[in-house]
């Protein structure tokens, strides 16, 4: 690839998606890679955030739970992650967090595999993965029994006392990319269910559910789909599975909600997966995020998404070489989701240092700088500033500064 | 008391509380009485949301995790509702739903009292409560076992294999308020850990958790704190109950979230009861209602609701008796919470009327008529209107026409 600067701004020019970047409030001068963590702020988001509050809350009040859809908020903005994600109109409804959507589906995957015990996941899976597990399987008695292998060790675990496997189709960390159809049919080979977490893949690669033969999937609101903070999260159920009877059994999962009958009888499609009253301000803003997404297509973006990776990467090797970075992610741009990782020793501080010139990543413990590449709103000129600025913070040695080695809690 | 309009409007002009119907948005001419449902927006939160989206999240993006302090909101937001319901600082935090939380609750109660089995509670109770309870009942795989008794029989149902009692303190319908204190005793005699649900209570009545014994309450956020559509709910935990591992053990209530750990350790408070990424932009429009609740003060929001409601009560004996309304709730104000319910064979077409006349309650199957007291943003003279809109109502019979018998899915 020409790495000149003309060459960066001629392919800014002929960039497909250039015009989503003005949809985004994003300041002049700084550079956001971390929209994998907290996806940036779509700008027709604060028009309907206004009116939800203004106009649907407060002028139509309870009257707006019909008037202005509420009631259909969940489902309606599920169909549209759904489009995103190759799953089919009714198997995906978006509520709650990812933790308790993961918590549904595989209590819904225990309940279809009565004569298994074993949930089978990989060490260095993102915690809260682990960590529903282990609730799961600490309420139940000893019925159900956790094992966490090693990521090499997975596939060669499935068994027939395994009833369900849960993974992350894009690693957190280091944006590796899980082969959800060959994992899928090796794990049904066993008669294994498998829940495939979504939340650094919806929106941020091509991901087909149905011709990967998907039983359930969760995922994130609020990273690559621009949903907010604290963004509603979703649940995808296919068709064939739909029959599970809900643990977490709420009332906006019942089939007749208004009706207020003691006994639960759940609703005949994905709202079963539905717990208690939605979220409906998260939902506005969530819906609004996933609009813009259906407005450019996945292809498009996937096809940014690995041009903008593979200049990053370049631009480290050709700049940033000498400086001691170890790429953590695969190098194959087609085995790596939209982040990518680096380590390096002073990782924490040299972050730090970035912050301070305008280029938001993150950084993951121990030692791991995460990039997220997010194609509606990264320029190729974006890219080129980032490592230019990462590059002269190494050559002047900037970040070894006191205050750039004190750690908080939130990073 | 004095009827007459003079009466009334006197009144208004010498309630302490007058101020506060300003801090609301609401309509001109529209009588809301549902605030007991979905309470009303608060002017501060339209500009509360607007910093919350336009600022925090759209200038400050992932900083914000620190910056705004979006981490401490569910703590935070829940400290100012422990002073509204007589819990302790650290008892209380927002996030999820009321139903989710209501699992949390009945799963660390059975943690507590690993050799009994029987969740007890009461027919009739809000409907998503016994539906949690069925789904717990169902993942046990018979370890726990729900009994649901008639409302007459729950105290004398306490026994030694009762490992937790579940009950609500406002009945939904009725707006019954249950004896707290004298309950927690019975049936901490017997061993048995209470659940209380407070969704009619908080904002609503005068509660004091900790003088009267509590064990576990959740609540909901969207009706008399005014925290808007699907608003996060809340947990309490008495701080000696603490200790008990969450079954929804998610990476928000790890003791290090940030550390990224493979295995689970709970926070150390109340936050362990936190589970997946809180809802910020939700947190953000509870605690505009909460801090509005906290300008004024329960015992002076209890003593309006008190004469309001007996306003309501003595005018619909003086100008609505010959029409074939029966008193639901308690005729003892102090046994009725912040809500009123009349039965009536035309309940349903009633309420359709009354919402063409501009009041707003609610109807609940199969023949009750819901009018909720919120002392913040009712005044005396709207009691008297909404009574006298009624009265014209079925002196005309006005509720008699055919599109008043269409019942919707959700009303």
């Amino acid at each position: 690839m020409d790495h000149t600067l003309d060459a960066i701004v001629a392919r800014d020019a002929a960039d497909p998606l250039a015009s989503f970047r003005e949809a985004f409030q994003l300041r002049d001068g700084l550079i956001y890679l971390d929209g994998n963590s907290l996806g940036a702020l779509p700008r027709a988001t604060v028009a309907r955030m206004d009116e939800a509050v203004h106009d649907a809350w407060g002028q139509g009040l309870i009257t707006s739970w019909l008037g202005a859809d509420w009631v259909g908020a969940p489902a309606r903005v599920g169909d549209k992650i759904a489009r995103l994600i190759g799953g089919l109109p009714g198997e995906v409804i978006a509520a709650d967090s990812t933790s308790i959507n993961l918590f549904k589906a595989l209590a819904a995957a225990l309940s279809l595999r009565p004569d298994r015990s074993v949930i089978l996941s990989e060490s260095g899976n993102f915690p809260t993965d682990l960590y529903m597990i282990e609730g799961i399987e600490r309420f139940s008695g000893g019925r159900v029994r956790s094992e966490i292998v090693d990521p090499a060790d997975v596939l060669g675990r499935l068994d027939e006392d395994v009833a369900v496997l849960l993974l992350t189709q894009v690693h957190y960390k280091t944006g590796r990319i899980r082969d959800m159809a060959t994992i899928n049919r090796m794990a049904h080979d066993k008669g294994v269910l498998v829940v495939w977490d979504l939340s650094h893949s919806a929106g941020a690669i091509g991901v087909d559910l149905t011709a990967s033969g998907c039983d359930f999937a969760v995922g994130c609101g609020y990273k690559f789909l621009n949903g907010g903070p604290g963004s509603p999260a979703f649940i995808y159920v296919a068709r064939r599975h739909q029959l599970a009877t809900p643990v977490l059994s709420g009332w906006f999962g019942h089939a007749r909600p208004f009706a207020f009958e003691d006994g639960y009888d759940p609703a005949g499609g994905i709202e079963r997966f539905l717990c208690g009253t939605p979220p409906i301000l998260g939902l506005v803003a969530l819906e609004s995020g996933v609009d813009l997404h259906l407005q450019a297509d996945m292809a498009t973006i996937r096809e940014k998404s690995l041009q903008l990776g593979a200049l990053f990467c370049e631009l480290m090797e050709a700049r940033c070489a000498d400086f001691g970075f170890e790429l953590v992610s695969p190098r194959d741009a087609n085995q790596r989701g939209s982040h990518i990782s680096y380590a390096h020793v002073h990782g924490y501080e040299i972050m730090q240092a970035l912050k301070a010139a305008d280029v938001i990543g993150d950084f993951r413990t121990p030692d791991v700088l995460r990039f997220g590449i997010t194609p509606l709103y990264l320029r190729h000129r974006d890219i080129y500033d980032a490592v230019e600025r990462l590059r002269e913070i190494c050559l002047t040695r900037a970040w070894d500064r006191p205050e750039y080695r004190e750690r908080a809690a939130v990073t």
